[in-house]
């Protein structure tokens, strides 16, 4: 999987769209020299513009450390041909090993931030983090200040994994299982039923 | 869709596996004799015991005022089935019609709280908030005081779509278009390549 000729700029104030279905994240951090990759679940947008998001990195994580030491992070959008990567980086430790040598990862440097990003997602943010006391709880809060997608499966602001499942975004359940982002469909809102009050009179 | 004799609890320890895959959820909420019910696609779990979950609700709507109030809401997990009310309740506003009413929702009491629950969903959660000052970005911290599940699609703390794809959870992207949730598949993580400092001398 090569998506290096693939990744294409999102526009910033519609960039949330690409994490709004909840998929697995993964965050990678760099700090003074030393750099570390960890898988997050726990990820969602907080503000469309300037976009937002909110991801939980755990106080114990060198991640945490690299993340506030740095005010950066990358947040990127691994597909299901990389969810075994994915499952061994948020399953190893990187005070112990370096992870991108051991799973070999390959990696190019961010372009607003000083982060490795990994050239094997699907979609990435840069992130600078908003310095919050919401940190208490782990939720570190950061503006995006650059958003990319794999043009094969984003362009014109939409999803379309028909064409590569295998680039499908996928969602960490527990234990080594996911699920791949399932088929789309697309609904209408139901008009409300005429109702109470707001009846029109006979 | 009846779910009625399929609800069963789900311990609390493990109940945040319910919503780590990302689904979009719905929160319902009730003060003083109103009650209201909105979607929310930026919710997920912050803590595993006590459960604990996090959800983005906007300072200006009424279910803030209601949750703010109580200090307590519903939290729970539409099937594909209910897609088309996820974007009913969604797109509609709870101070001009009573959504329950006009879009014939159908509820259940909350157990622990005093908020109405949607019988048709496939996932429960009912919450507390933690008052923290993260409500300032419209973060909603909560610890989850009960939880269940819909027994044909979650039990032995996983979920199993297989049988019933119409109660498969989803996935908002945007613009009334969801993803389903799509097939499970499991990975083994990687061992670490031997390098570096930790290579086992020969």
């Amino acid at each position: 999987m090569n998506t290096d000729n693939h990744r294409q700029d999102v526009e910033l104030a519609r960039c949330t769209r690409l994490l709004n279905h909840g998929p697995v994240t993964i965050v990678t951090s760099q700090h003074d020299g030393r750099a570390n990759v960890m898988s997050a679940s726990w990820a969602m947008p907080l503000d469309f513009d300037p976009p937002k998001v909110v991801v939980v990195i755990d106080s114990h994580t060198l991640t945490r450390r690299l993340v506030e030491a740095s005010g950066v992070f990358g947040l990127q959008l691994p597909a299901v041909a990389f969810a075994r990567q994915t499952l061994a980086v948020g399953t190893s430790n990187g005070v112990e090993i370096d992870k991108f040598a051991a799973f070999d990862l390959r990696t190019f440097r961010g372009r607003q931030i000083d982060v490795p990003m990994l050239a094997d997602c699907v979609a990435w943010f840069e992130c600078k983090v908003i310095p919050d006391d919401a940190q208490r709880h782990d939720l570190i809060l950061a503006e995006v200040v650059a958003a990319y997608a794999d043009s094969r499966v984003y362009s014109h602001n939409r999803w379309h994994f028909e064409a590569t499942p295998e680039l499908r975004t996928c969602h960490y359940v527990a234990g080594g299982t996911f699920f791949a982002t399932g088929e789309p469909f697309e609904v209408q809102a139901t008009p409300p039923a005429v109702t109470g009050s707001s009846a029109p009179q006979p």
